[in-house]
């Protein structure tokens, strides 16, 4: 089954202590709709401008993501950069410049309304409620979000999570929108707000689920060398919904191992810069890195 | 087979933001011995003043710990006051009396030389190598250290090292020794300085071995509350080369198992204020957290 994936398509400039590279291709969507199009078809909704390199929008095509959804307008796409301290764990933003991102209202085309899956990728969240009014009969709806929406838009978030079955988001998010120190605790006081599923991310950490089959220990794939981790979470919870979206089991039976895929995608994702790494990974690569998850975590 | 363990025997007082406990049972050597003890046979060597309490000598007897080598001297017990913050990952040291501890110097008594199993907790390296030259034709040694001892005393550390089959250290550490910001590539780096197996303690997000068999990502149990930390990664260490001594498999094929099982001790160590939780454990109980943990992380 297809993935409906809504979320920033942007223009990343990243500096990290080693290197520096300007105008990558990025956004939460656009990390999440390659990661996702490894598992399932994908329907990526999202806004860009007329300096919108096509060779972005070739490789899009090349992942088999549908640009139905995707609005080419007049103004300049919306541009993010960042520098990474030396030990990848804290960055800073330089500059956003939102360009046509500032009047971006999410339009579904007929032919993305009736996706069975749906990927409220990280956006604000006013915008993620106006795509789910426009989305017929979603079968499974996840929601991304950051610290910039707890901040700012927190009634939108709060308004948003009574209508999603899950929502991923990362510890300190978690503490801050709980005020709980223990992400036990914060993860079942979220379920108290709305989604049935809370995924609390902890970068190399791995991540935790929260459900109602119990709780799930998600390992991260250890890595020798972070090349660059923009984009990580955005692909963690896109390959987590394309391998659900992908297979026949339930959702619940399925969510394992969906979000040890999605880890692992995250794993490619940072080894390399923007989406260098991911749009060069294979379906054998993945597979690989999921046996080798197994053998080093089980006992 | 029995285990020896020598390392710091203290009078801990804590104090968190809910509670304050003066003079409990701590120390490295004694959180590790009680762990150690749910497995195997354990022979403590340590040093206490005349001021140590009776109720905690009896403590060490109904875990069935052998205290030939605990030497009960005229003066003060080592005592350490510590104060914890707000999230329990923080905690600073408000005094550190060494009392008699000043002038230890670890005898072996004839009954623990031939020790297989030998845990050199965290203690001087100078101590640790002390009581290595004393033990006959041990089977495997582990020691654990702590920062301290990288500053201030790092050619005994790196001494010790050469004579060990596995070190066991946390993540700020292992980065201090080698100087490498990946933990991946810190444990290979500490291989080269001669132990065979290297565990990386990362507090609440488990532990990594590296070792010829590969690694292993060992989880932490999730707690919902953290009452004291004091003593977990002792109690983690203990555990593990406990279980190692306990079973008749070979040490490299059930690695893996035993630090599930430190890690499991671990968790109830930090239910409770010093040993008060750790001493009420019973094997059942840590069989089904052993249970659970695998439930939980199992894909």
């Amino acid at each position: 089954m297809s993935v409906l994936i809504v979320g920033s398509t942007a223009l990343d400039s990243i500096k990290t202590p080693k290197a520096e590279n300007p105008r990558l291709l990025g956004g939460s969507a656009s990390h999440a709709a390659v990661a996702a199009s490894f598992f399932a078809p994908v329907r990526l909704v999202g806004i860009v401008g007329d300096d919108f390199p096509r060779r972005y929008l070739r490789l899009y095509e090349k992942h088999g993501i549908n640009l139905d959804g995707l609005q080419v307008v007049k103004g300049k796409t919306f541009h993010w950069a960042g520098e990474y301290e030396v030990n990848m764990n804290n960055r800073r933003t330089l500059k956003t410049e939102l360009g046509v991102f500032e009047t971006f209202s999410p339009e579904l085309p007929l032919s993305c309304q009736d996706s069975p899956f749906v990927l409220l990728a990280n956006i604000a969240p006013a915008l993620q409620n106006h795509v789910l009014d426009q989305v017929r009969r979603p079968r499974f709806i996840v929601a991304d979000t950051m610290d910039l929406w707890l901040n700012i838009a927190l009634k939108d978030l709060l308004r948003l999570l009574k209508r999603v079955d899950m929502l991923v988001l990362n510890d300190s998010e978690a503490r801050q929108l709980t005020k709980e120190d223990n992400v036990v605790n914060a993860a079942r006081a979220i379920h108290g707000l709305g989604p049935k599923y809370v995924i609390v991310k902890k970068g190399e950490h791995g991540s935790i689920l929260s459900s109602p089959g119990g709780p799930f220990l998600c390992p991260a794939f250890p890595l020798e060398k972070v090349v660059d981790p923009t984009g990580a979470g955005d692909s963690f919870v896109g390959g987590m919904i394309g391998f659900l979206a992908g297979s026949r089991a339930r959702v619940e039976k399925n969510l394992r191992r969906a979000m040890v895929y999605g880890s692992v995608v995250a794993s490619f994702c940072c080894e390399g810069f923007g989406l260098n790494a991911t749009t060069k990974v294979t379906r054998e690569a993945i597979e690989k890195r999921v046996e080798t998850l197994k053998r080093i975590t089980h006992f």
